[in-house]
């Protein structure tokens, strides 16, 4: 993990945590507290039964939980008001990845709240480190795209990172009207289609539907306030 | 690393490792002998005293050692003929990353000899790996750049992992007419010129110069027969 110190961090997990992050708070949900365990998200729920039980392992829901990781289960009849624990393979870690590494403030970045996110960044004085989440360790397109898109917003004078110039030089070149189909057709996108995930598939690639910007203080995200 | 069994791997490191090999033997040396530790690389030598030794450690050359990393360095009347071991930060150790990985064949690529490696490429009969040695365990624009430049010239229905999407893509935003400029300006262009070795920047992003492509075989690099 790059040192991030004075850092504000964007971690972006656009198959699916990011998504479903802000899609829950977008939805009603008061928090999402994510764990990087099975094991410790069961325990938190067992000692604070009024929290609801989300993620995945492989894509699919785990056995007791209340939702897995599709947007689309966090409905505002589901979620409204509820504070909800979220452990899932590669988001969670690299929210606490981002945590360890010291970030002065960490929000959460996904297609659907792109220009949300530009606009935070835009008031921040500082430098700025945007976590990919990728899938098992590899890199993801769906998440390159989101970063490029992020940083195709910023001001164009900032200082770019190899990193940052070539997701930048990727979403350019798709531009903005590919990202579906670009996506659809990725390793991550087709791996979620072949499991019957394809409807998250397109949500999770509508660019700006919502100003909501989720962020991550204390082991809780919650929205923040304008 | 990614298993590679019954794969080709093209080990690519543009500043400056491949461009060195390529041109080493381009200038008529024998063999390139590629050892990943300072140690090894001298205690190969006292060895056998007729080996020629080359290498950097953070972009410098080494005491007593007869060349740096520099491809310029490498001119037929010093390398004619001869063996040079040689011990780079990142290319020797990608090197050794796609043998231990157990690729069945393992060539280098720079883009200096980059149709060369495209033309081998349509002959092979399997799964292709491009590894990019980037810079420290960090991703570089260069290696990319290279990547996205010779997948650009690759049979277009090959299926590509989201890496080689992004490198494509990469490559074709900029354009080969771009490649000088965007390298010159990437973190390790940047570092080399600082450090004195700008022309060596120049000299590496210059395309399809050689038709050389050095192939791995038995810990020695020497040029594929045509």
């Amino acid at each position: 993990m790059v040192q991030a110190e004075g850092t504000l961090a964007i971690v972006i997990d656009v198959l699916r945590a990011s998504t479903t992050i802000v899609t829950a708070l977008g939805n009603g949900a008061s928090a999402i507290i994510p764990l990087a365990t099975v094991e410790e998200a069961r325990a938190r729920q067992a000692q604070e039964p009024h929290l609801l039980l989300g993620g995945e392992r492989n894509a699919h829901p785990l056995p007791g939980f209340d939702f897995g990781n599709s947007p689309l289960d966090y409905t505002p009849e589901k979620v409204q008001g509820r504070e909800v624990i979220l452990t899932t393979t590669n988001g969670t870690r690299a929210l606490q990845g981002a945590h360890q590494a010291g970030a002065s403030a960490i929000i959460v970045g996904a297609l659907t709240n792109r220009q949300a996110v530009v606009d935070f960044c835009s008031s921040w004085d500082g430098s700025i480190l945007l976590v990919c989440a990728g899938s098992h360790g590899r890199f993801s397109l769906e998440d390159a795209l989101c970063a490029g898109a992020i940083i195709a917003g910023l001001d164009p004078k900032l200082r770019l990172t190899d990193g940052a110039r070539t997701c930048r030089a990727l979403y350019e070149h798709y531009g903005a009207e590919q990202l579906p189909s670009q996506i659809a057709s990725s390793d991550h996108g087709l791996g979620l289609k072949g499991k019957g995930y394809g409807p998250d598939v397109v949500f999770a690639t509508a660019l700006d539907v919502t100003s909501l910007v989720p962020i991550y203080r204390g082991g809780e995200i919650r929205p923040l306030e304008g």
